[in-house]
């Protein structure tokens, strides 16, 4: 049992415990409303690999929907991801067979596509890992939520992934309610029933752009009105929030995780692809002064044991 | 000195106030999580008569910006403005006013519109009432949001402002972040400056539509992904909000702000666009059951007078 006084337990003594204690310090000096951050969800607060749970998610209702109606593997796009065929899905690019599954969940209300990913949520395991799903999520990184907000910080998550799904688990896994998710959005149709009751129902279509990179800049400022001072990703798409988190006048601290646990998680590192593709995110933390968590080094445990 | 253990004192004994009270009650029983409560600003909150405070700093700004630009003056949209010319301003359209307007705005950062509008705000008088703008706020109704927080509401301002300009002035007066205002959004655009910084600046564009009618349903969805079970306005552009809190499997309930005094406030109809051009509100408020908020019988006081 770890001392419950010791701040942040699953972090290694180290620079990079000893950079997110001294933020932390540091930011119980400045007013209330500047203490904001964002966290990045695939990758940085849970597992990402082999397959994001969105994906997941989604595969689970193409095959509940292709077992009621077997034309459903006719579509190129269902048919790839129904053999699990990763080349395949690569070769129709990942947007189209992202909106083709989208498709799936249409045409209902938002509550309740809640209710279907909470039901495959809440009994989903892990590929690989032979762990729940909703367990695949990384202890320190909750840790670090705790210390913030017990330091009266805003905490949001700022998700490549579709705002309804990950609002569906982020009160329960992470303490932070549907409004403080920013994710990628579907558009809605206002309708009314027969009744004459209002009715918003999910259309398959993207309203403005995937939640990555510049876009997350954007949603940060039109949906939450603050700029974080502390931003925490490990992709390519996070690049341009963690370097907004860190251009402010006052204090800013970014924190990249880097997967190079090969053992306990996955080894792999993203491009940033925004400015220039050849780079990899950890030559763009050296080269911004950005703190990097190494999986493998400054994490004691990676998931929660208890 | 009001008995401060008396739960809304500004309201008057009657229907209206028991009903808030018998729906306080109700919301203790209900998860915290479905306690959401959703009020429009401009005649909600705050008075909009004979001006909209948002439009007051725009004109402020246009005078600023005129006195150093003479050339201002040429534009019609902003020659209607500065003359007060009311009739000019319902030819050109009021929507073609206010991107006119927005452009006087466009191109800076997001906190310098804030520092901006909150100058304005600070020192800025209503134009017939003699009070400050700040002031001009509905205590009854202040009382209320404080009473919902009690019961551990998630309170949300949904405005057909901008979301720069009521995130000015939400938390001060009204104990609203900013994260927690649903407005009118412009468009930003991401760049760097030349030392590579990021930058987010406001452009004269909308994104999207005006938050006002079936707008405000989606927006409410898309930011804060929980239907409220309360909803507050006044006028046809909340109709939508104010059905679709009452949608719901739970209770729900919508209060109209019927702007009946003439004596402390001003007196005027909405008229409800969006099913049927020739239904004032408060017919509508009648046929759907709603709640509505007489000033003239149910307030005993309109603003703080501490």
């Amino acid at each position: 049992m770890t001392d419950p006084t010791v701040l942040l337990p699953s972090w290694r003594d180290g620079a990079t415990r000893s950079s997110l204690l001294a933020f932390l310090k540091a930011a119980e000096q400045l007013p209330v409303e500047q203490r904001v951050a964002a966290f990045d969800n695939d990758g940085t607060l849970w597992c990402e690999r082999p397959t994001y749970a969105q994906f997941d998610f989604l595969v689970s209702e193409l095959a509940a929907q292709a077992a009621l109606d077997p034309s459903l593997r006719d579509r190129p796009e269902f048919a790839a991801v129904l053999a699990g065929d990763h080349a395949a899905i690569g070769d129709l690019g990942i947007a189209r067979v992202g909106l083709a599954l989208a498709e799936l969940l249409a045409g209902i209300e938002p509550d309740e596509f809640t209710l279907k990913a909470r039901a495959f949520m809440g009994g989903a395991l892990h590929r690989t890992l032979g762990i729940p799903l909703l367990r695949a999520v990384y202890q320190p990184m909750l840790e670090l939520l705790d210390e913030l907000r017990r330091r009266h910080f805003a905490v949001f998550i700022v998700s490549g992934g579709g705002n309804e799904f990950v609002r569906s688990i982020s009160q329960d896994v992470y303490g932070v309610p549907p409004e403080a998710v920013v994710g990628t959005q579907i558009t809605y149709e206002f309708s009314r029933g027969e009744d004459g009751r209002p009715l918003l129902l999910r259309t398959a279509r993207l309203d403005g752009d995937a939640n990555e990179g510049a876009a997350k800049v954007h949603r940060i400022q039109a949906q939450l009105g603050r700029r974080p001072i502390f931003a925490a990703g490990n992709s390519a798409g996070d690049r341009e929030m963690m370097e907004w988190a860190c251009a402010g006048d006052g204090p800013g601290m970014a924190l990249l995780v880097d997967h190079d646990d090969s053992e306990r998680e996955f080894q792999y590192v993203s491009v940033a692809a925004t400015v220039d593709e050849a780079t990899p995110i950890t030559a763009v933390a050296a080269q911004l002064g950005w703190v990097v968590a190494s999986m493998a080094n400054d994490w004691t445990s990676v998931f929660p044991t208890s």
